[in-house]
């Protein structure tokens, strides 16, 4: 588990880290992005996973995503990983931004070409977490996880299938129903095949419907995103929420799209609501 | 001066928009970035000018800036031109990231080929302005004006010859002396000819020996900044102003570097120094 340190910059008193390895799960090197606020010497800090979304890298957010300031304030750690694997030998849908790199969806795929290397969920939930234990000053005991979109919908599955691990997860304008949504469909049926009984772990509405829980989840979706209507279907999490009786707050934001100025506006809320979770 | 949206984004509570325009000035088309906080039916706001270096354009501090939080909070519209003309009719040294295109160091160009288009100076200093105060609910007696790296020598040369105009003039990582530097003399030299007398003007050392003052300024500068010791020679400006008894706020950084994450740290800082003195 050697780190490769790729830059690190003086960010708001702390550090802001981008770092490579090896990666047994995806059989590819790597790339991730850790911010560390300032800190009294041997102190361990919670911390707060970031997923990304379609087309993304660990680069988006570390440039665009406005949480150091938030994160040094609160004392939080900030971990933002790749989306997908990468390189040349890994199998990719060139013309397609939806599908193959930046967009593994957070999933194990089980079906050719894709199984060797997209194992993004055995990434995000065991792999990368070992690596951030062994190498950072975090406390495991208190991890949060948010994302955007496609990492919206890995933060809620993650974090639903987690809940001992995340004591909480948000989303800014999550794909929440992958199963019934165009994105969704075709990831999950050609990562995982068409028998639909494998999508539900990767789908927060269904893992919802079959029983999963969490007393801590936020929500942000802006009203004048593209994707509204067609991908991301808040008011579907919504219902799935209200039928299980999860007290999820779920915030309509009017007028903000689906980028990164949306995401800024909300981050410090988010940094600061998962604080007062993970200190508590 | 018919201006061309590009993008209008609602970020926090406020619209970031990039709009371009015909420039009489460089002769090109010429892109900016504008944000406007939310404000009352009618109200103009200050407007504080930020000008970027060499290699970026509007894009890099409207992305990796984080102003818009602290401009939101303090009522202060943000300004950010490219800097440079650009275009195929525009020469180019295509091969140099430090002359020639996003390197325009904010002068009115004198010497062929690059006279007819490098005309940033003008540009900056009279033909946005009149654009922008034609455009957005600015208030024109209330401006202040900063920026970084070769940005930062646009801000304190801009601010320094125009000080009825920019009540505070503030800079991250600035050239403060291009004269004396490798950047600024071989940027001066093939805009400007060698005749070193026009250099003064661009040069904000040289402006403070030759009689510029100035109550409001403030420089960050890392101490970890690998252009420190060739490129921004910090202490030269600290030593003009000592001895023309003005009062500048000069704050070496320590450990911070050249980039984005030193100017973001700080940017809240600076935006809420520019309100201070544009409201008082």
């Amino acid at each position: 588990m050697a780190l490769e340190t790729v830059s690190e910059n003086k960010a708001f008193g702390g550090v802001q880290g981008v770092y490579s390895h090896a990666s047994e799960e995806t059989g590819t090197d790597m790339t991730f992005s850790v911010f560390v606020p300032d800190r009294a010497s041997g102190a361990k800090l919670p911390v707060l996973w970031y997923l990304s979304g379609l087309t993304c890298t660990h680069a988006n957010v570390t440039e665009k995503g406005e949480f150091r300031a938030a994160c040094a304030e609160h004392s939080v750690i900030f971990v933002a990983p790749d989306t997908s694997p990468r390189g040349d030998d890994v199998p990719d849908a060139a013309d397609e931004y939806d599908f193959g790199k930046g967009a593994g969806f957070y999933v194990d795929a089980t079906r050719e070409p894709w199984r060797k290397h997209y194992r993004m969920r055995s990434y995000i939930e065991r792999e990368l977490p070992e690596v951030i234990a062994a190498n950072f000053p975090v406390d495991m005991e208190r991890q949060g996880i948010t994302g955007h979109s496609m990492g919206g919908h890995g933060a809620l599955t993650v974090g639903l299938r987690n809940p001992e691990r995340f004591r909480s997860i948000s989303a800014f304008s999550p794909i929440v129903a992958p199963s019934q949504v165009p994105w969704g469909k075709k990831a999950l049926g050609r990562y995982l095949g068409e028998d639909r009984t494998a999508w539900r772990e990767y789908d927060a509405c269904a893992l919802i419907e079959d029983g999963a829980r969490h007393d801590h989840i936020l929500v942000d979706q802006g009203t004048a995103d593209n994707f509204l209507d067609d991908q991301l279907q808040t008011h579907r999490f919504a219902e799935a929420c209200e039928n299980a009786g999860i007290d999820a707050e779920i915030r309509m934001q009017e007028g903000y799209d689906h980028s990164y100025y949306f995401i800024s506006t909300f981050m410090a809320e988010h940094v600061a609501w998962h604080a007062a979770r993970l200190k508590a």
